[in-house]
């Protein structure tokens, strides 16, 4: 998507430790005309497949999955990070190990919003080692429901979850892959791009 | 907003210790086209006055701060509750006591993304206590953009926030305000409503 790319060229910030910091208009500051954008590309890519549910996880993940369940016109469920007082009852919950935090931890989604019928697509704004992503498709398998693919923004290519995710069979679309990144020149390539 | 009021009547259910869920559609499972209704009626109530950002905090604020940006065509910063590594370099902090989970926590946004010059509409899912709308506030305050007003979907009009908020100033529109609640009756009775 070149629109995104470009985006990413213009304003990502590219520091240590392989941390690509796009917080100006994704996962911090929402560009919010961006995230319609993103949702029609979606929208286009699984024009073929019928999706009735959009799940993704909190936090940087629940406005573009909104934004982006307009074009499919179905609700969204996010997994919680954390049991609270007003998630009562059953769950089903999945762990997940945190790149960018490092740590793990558990993600859950109640059994009312996910199960036998559902054909999930999932949206989230990173791919980078795969966990949480991994951590999803758990949560839908467990509940009987059909995992229809995979949205991500920006995958970064260099790292193993976008390989892994294909090699499961699950169907995955990322709009912008990074396979390297500078920090001193600021250079980034995408795959597909021309070098 | 009757269409709200009939939803929360329909679909919210009524637990101890003064707990709605309304989670088959706010704040887990989330209804998108009711988000639309709801961007709709903020910019309708909100029509007189500038607003060039909206500020939400994690997580259940944000697909809805995302939907509401559209009718506004604005960007969206929420707050973060948690530092993470990507946040690196100068935030502004508050501090927030949660009712729903029963501790202290700081909140933050990075000073790049709330300053001068900036003209914020607040917007959340529910308003209880009021301390994680007062917290954004401050944040606000702190970054020397101007605080335009504060747009809740569910205010709990039996606890102290919304009269903290309306004290200080603060322009408040909450579309739904639930004046009290039967768990066993489960009937709501609304601010306004003929009883």
């Amino acid at each position: 998507m070149q629109l995104l790319k470009d985006r990413i060229r213009k304003d990502g910030k590219i520091k240590g430790g392989n941390v690509l910091k796009v917080d100006s208009f994704l996962n911090h500051q929402m560009d919010i005309k961006l995230f319609g954008e993103i949702g029609k590309e979606f929208k286009r890519r699984f024009a073929d497949v019928e999706v009735n549910k959009i799940l993704t996880i909190e936090a940087s993940g629940i406005g573009i999955a909104c934004v982006v369940a307009q074009y499919f016109d179905v609700p969204v469920v996010f997994a919680k990070k954390n049991k609270t007082k007003n998630i009562a009852g059953d769950v089903y919950t999945s762990q997940v190990e945190s790149f960018t935090h490092g740590r793990v931890y558990d993600i859950m989604v109640s059994k009312e919003f996910l199960g036998e019928g559902d054909k999930v697509l999932l949206i989230d704004d990173f791919l980078a080692n795969g966990k949480a992503l991994e951590g999803l498709a758990a949560l839908v398998k467990d509940s009987g429901a059909e995992l229809v693919g995979a949205g991500i923004v920006i995958e970064k290519g260099f790292q193993v979850g976008g390989d892994n995710i294909r090699r499961q069979g699950i169907r995955l679309e990322s709009l912008a892959i990074v396979e390297s990144m500078d920090e001193e020149t600021g250079t980034i390539v995408f795959r597909g791009d021309e070098q």
